[in-house]
């Protein structure tokens, strides 16, 4: 599990920034957390591939978090035989794609799929066999979700001893529990997973929550998170702006992260007045606050470890 | 008058080459021709002024050539009091901004005048006091335009000699006569501005043709242009796919420019095929064909000089 950033800024693309953009690797399949204009250069730059992409989740409707959705879809229909491709995100997502998609007259060789967030679906976005991602609204100018994709439990370990004490022969058997399935022995007994597993092992958490004030959605998003990213746009001299505008400093990032007792926190949508130059300021003020915070870079890779 | 290239590239943004875009600096005030994802990234590159602009001239509704509008109009908002701009386009342009700008919720602090074009306005899209822009139908897969920016005609020289032996008192009267004001002396005398002006000077001439198979027009467009930026997309050995795809090769591109007569062929809209480092074959190809020909590269600048 591995996340990739392609962007971290706010509000524009500048020559020296992407706007925030986060992949998630996992499973050999790709997750995208936003979509502004410019981020299908990120997929290049960072060689991160389209077509194991599986969701593209979009925080809101703003033209710096969603206007490079039409490019990837492009850029993904250049690839043979693409799987469908799952779109999350506010009311009228699927407006927007769609209307951009006649106009612009494009044609996609796969199926699309959206899910728009509404008051009778509050948790779980989406789920497969491996992952669910969660999502609740934020507080912004325009309504905007954050995202929690957490890991499924996985299997507990094999334990030999147990199996072998329990006379079960090596080979397909071993594989069959291990995935979680009972087997029944030649000898006739039903020998359950949980005879030979250790206990389930938790699956990685990763949070993503970007243009809001703070409020208390993004503790729940964040909570205990193996990482968060998370905004840090402004330095805090700069905080009646950023309450006015509905966003967060880096100082309201890190306490967050802390109170939210994340293990990594990393500050994404930073304004454009800062320069790369200037990022060192903000880490400071980040770290100061939690030691475990630290500014996102573009192109960052951040490995997630599976727990013990 | 100078011309700057934001990107040079076709069908998608790469990380090593951005999307083809023109910017024409004229007395103050910048033109821009196609707008495609991430132009805006071209315009802090190059540190080109988005406050000057006054026209954006879009060939097709193709997202590699329309798609960075409203982040160019968002950046552009940034400033303050913008004066009015005019966006050229063909049909369904204003539809097209019109329905982003209302889904995505952006304001912009100044007019917007579209000039979509009809066979009724089939020759000047766009005049003002120093220039008018001129644009013609190409053959592409969907409804595409090519441009050509005229600078009109400056007054002839003042001819000094002339107005002495006139007797007109050196001051403000040569001013209105250098700007083509008739004028009357204390005498009574009225003196026209032909009487101590040479003859007219030439304006100079720009063209802009991208995503067309060879066709008439661009003969038009070109004819005789101080610089011509135009389509050349592939290597020869890829005429079938440019035929298909309905673009033109290098050679297309330079053979075109050099029966135009223009006085320099700068070739653009370059396929992501290519990278920075196969250019050379690229120029290769089309100077051998034109020596007036070469390759345009991101960023680069083309000063036209004052004709004499």
């Amino acid at each position: 599990m591995e996340c990739v950033l392609l962007g971290t800024g706010g509000m524009m693309p500048m020559n020296y920034r992407f706007l925030t953009a986060l992949i998630v690797r996992h499973n050999g399949f790709n997750y995208l957390f936003d979509a502004g204009e410019a981020t299908q250069i990120g997929f290049k730059a960072t060689r991160v591939g389209v077509k194991a992409l599986r969701v593209i989740a979009i925080s809101h409707l703003h033209a710096d978090h969603c206007l490079g959705i039409p490019g990837i879809l492009m850029l993904r229909a250049q690839v043979e035989q693409p799987d469908p491709l799952t779109i999350l995100g506010p009311p009228n997502i699927e407006k927007f794609v769609g209307q951009t998609r006649q106009i612009l007259d494009f044609n996609i060789n796969y199926d699309l799929h959206f899910i728009e967030w509404n008051p009778e679906r509050p948790e779980v976005a989406y789920e497969n066999d491996m992952l669910k991602i969660i999502w609740a609204p934020l507080k912004h100018s325009t309504f905007c979700l954050g995202y929690r994709l957490e890991e499924k439990p996985r299997p507990g370990k094999f334990e030999l001893q147990a199996a072998q004490s329990l006379g079960i022969p090596p080979g397909p058997f071993y594989g069959k529990l291990q995935r979680g399935e009972s087997i029944t022995l030649p000898d006739g007994r039903q020998i359950r997973p949980e005879q030979v597993l250790g206990k389930p092992r938790r699956g990685r958490t990763i949070a993503f929550v970007v243009d809001t004030e703070p409020t208390p959605n993004i503790y729940r998003l964040c909570d205990k998170a193996d990482i968060a990213f998370i905004e840090g746009m402004y330095l805090p001299d700069m905080a009646d702006e950023a309450r006015a505008k509905q966003h967060m400093t880096v100082d309201d990032g890190s306490r967050i992260a802390a109170r939210s007792h994340v293990q990594r926190a990393v500050l994404i949508h930073i304004s454009p007045r800062y320069k790369a130059g200037e990022l060192h300021e903000l880490e400071k003020i980040a770290k100061n606050r939690f030691d475990k915070a630290e500014m996102g870079v573009d192109f960052g890779r951040y490995h997630i470890a599976l727990p013990d």
